[in-house]
């Protein structure tokens, strides 16, 4: 078999056979077949794409690069969640123990944050003590023991995937469905989990600009997991809007304590119990309608803040922070953002705001970048409020002025400035089984 | 400027600057932009295309990577003539010496041979003593002393072109129109002639099977001759059947001589004086009836072979195998192929009767082989004739049976037996100006 004849079957639109999928990604992920063989079998792929056989076997070959986790002990329980990104989601930080509160086992490998989006490593590792590292055994048995662990992505989950998209980055060869469906499914099929519910997210803060785009990604996803024997549900969320009020690990992990205790933003709180709802209705299995009554139940009686206090305990984490959200150590710098006028806020570019909050020290540019847990934004008015000049907008938090000065000016031009409030979105557009 | 916006933009069908594709190039050349994303710069021009305008700046910016020829001392008079490849194409031996017999200045750099298709440095070099490498002021002086010298192409000549040819080769990224005929120009405009007529080639020998795709070439090449303020013409000929009986070095030698002294081969006496008298009329500059009539009269009166005579002595060439082409050093082993039934030949894959040359030596399989000069395949019949069971097809010439085994069972896998001729084709299907 040669390289450079699936390159040309893909070129000229042909399909190709499990045997050369696999044969390709074996020997792409042993250095044998170089760069730019792949690169040029990638853009050939963006415009001639793949069937959905294609795609699951190219999804599973990239899975089977390196280690699978065996999640096998937890029967049909174990269930995972994956979003496609957003600024200031925090979901994970509540869905998780809402899920093991249900009876869900949530084994959870999660990554870090890149440009404007955060990752949910970075926001548990903003609680002093938090451990993302554990050898697998301590991982199965606190799942076992308290339905939940989050850990950082290990380094040999699908290895082919990490050097393909590391190509495709630089090769202009992300924007192809069946490449970027397959790249995040091959890390969720890898992690193991038999139900997988995704939070495919559009808008300005999001990967997909449209609930169009969106659906079709969705689509292409569950068509995968099911070819792969998993349970999937895609939830499409609108994030066009920020999700809650908080950008910024400490900031959000703050944020996502209030949810869980009761409180918080109504959209971070509706978001977070669809999804929980949705994994334990795949994995209980339950009715839907049962599945919402009692993820309502968990947040209300404290059953999930009680989980999430044992897992984070359980992984290292400094409770008193958690139980009052104070003793965070706080920015050096705190500024509010003032209206320039008086209006109605008719849009935010999310994905401006992600990038302030990056400036702040929130996020990083570059993966050696470090970041600092304190550090990002509380917005005061969100798309659809109404300000008056001089009011507080945001508040940011960094470590110098510089900083702050470079940060306001980029919150700032996300705003567009309106006369009245903009039609108000659902913030959950589909459910897709 | 990034190389991944640029190969967005043509990824999205956009067109590219002179800035863009200058930079490019030149980018590529010095090795700073990687071979995967040139790769994937060229698969999206595979799926693309390439407008005029950036086709024509891409080949100069090729042409411009390493030296250019300036043959300025010869005014207008410089005509260069190019092969798009076949089998048995040993054209350049008659048509150079005519051409300069008619006034033309051909000072012509030629390639070796690869795969089924000979190269005319290969062919020279079957003359004992016969250089193809010689200084700058040696190869100018010769072509003012004769009007022709024909060497091998220096290495820097086109370099982008060669690395870039070099990484489409195993990424599948050759069939593209705009990018074959890029890379054959940019040498062409690098060799420096003011007129350029290409004999484009189609049918089983040639690299464009049809005639459609042959001349959709070659109205590239002129665009782009044009553009960089070169004379051009193309003529389009038939290579379904070999050029001549003679396929391999020493074997093409002695047919294209007996063309010089008046005889040979019709088919190749007449593809000859076209390519001549097309670049006489363009250099000179003269109507074409008169410059059909000039060659015509010059190799009847034995002007081209003087001429020939010559440049082959002036290049170190002994002149007693032309004369007496039986001194040529003669093949150890010579296999008459007899034909196995009685039948017409409807139909010879002439690239199969160049690789079965291959096979006896004649040619080389990678770039680092050596070759026989004495080896290849005098064909007894062609296409159209018809021959009974037991009469010679051709007679090979190698260097051991084993070779000749193999090349007789490819020889014979060309010809398709048929009851009745196939209608005769013109062997010049068009002149494009």
């Amino acid at each position: 078999m040669q390289m450079i004849d699936l390159i040309r079957k893909k070129k000229q639109g042909g399909e190709l056979t499990e045997e050369e999928i696999r044969w390709m990604i074996r020997r792409y992920t042993d250095g044998e077949i170089p760069d730019e063989q792949m690169s040029a079998f990638a853009m050939a792929v963006c415009f001639r794409s793949m069937t959905a056989r294609e795609t699951a076997i190219l999804t599973d070959a990239m899975a089977h690069s390196g280690d699978m986790v065996d999640l096998s002990r937890f029967g049909t329980l174990s269930a995972d969640k994956h979003s496609t990104g957003g600024v200031g989601d925090k979901t994970t930080l509540i869905v998780a123990p809402l899920a093991a509160a249900l009876g869900c086992r949530v084994a959870k490998m999660s990554g870090r944050g890149l440009g404007h989006t955060g990752g949910t490593v970075d926001k548990l590792e903003a609680i002093p003590g938090y451990r993302t590292e554990m050898s697998s055994e301590e991982f199965f048995s606190q799942v076992e023991r308290i339905g939940v662990a989050v850990i950082g992505q290990s380094a040999d989950l699908a290895p082919a995937d990490k050097k393909l998209y590391a190509l495709r980055d630089v090769t202009g060869t992300v924007e192809s469905l069946p490449l970027i469906a397959s790249s995040i499914m091959s890390k969720k099929l890898a992690a193991g989990a038999r139900s997988i519910v995704l939070d495919v997210t559009f808008g300005s803060g999001a990967f997909m600009k449209t609930e169009e785009d969106a659906v079709a990604l969705a689509r292409e996803m569950i068509s995968i997991g099911r070819a792969c024997g998993r349970r999937m549900t895609a939830v499409l969320t609108d994030m066009d809007v920020p999700l809650g009020y908080a950008v910024g690990n400490a900031l959000e992990v703050t944020e996502a304590v209030a949810v869980l205790r009761g409180g918080g933003p109504d959209d971070l709180r509706a978001v977070s119990l669809e999804l929980a709802s949705q994994m334990a209705a795949l994995a209980l299995p339950l009715p839907e309608e049962e599945a919402r009554a009692r993820a309502d139940e968990a947040l209300r009686s404290g059953a999930a803040w009680e989980t999430f206090r044992r897992f984070v305990r359980a992984q290292g984490g400094d409770l008193s922070v958690l139980d009052d959200p104070a003793r965070f150590a706080p920015a050096s710098v705190v500024r509010t953002v003032t209206a320039p006028q008086s209006g109605v806020i008719g849009h935010m570019n999310t994905q401006a705001v992600g990038e302030a909050a990056c400036l702040l020290g929130a996020g990083r540019e570059r993966k050696e970048d470090g970041i600092d847990p304190s550090a990002g934004i509380v917005l005061a008015a969100k798309t659809g409020d109404e300000v008056r000049e001089g009011e507080a907008l945001a508040r940011l938090y960094t470590s110098s002025q510089e900083r702050a000065d470079a940060a306001e000016e980029r919150f700032l031009s996300s705003i567009e400035w309106s006369t009245e409030a903009p039609a108000p979105r659902p913030l959950v557009a589909r459910i897709l089984h």
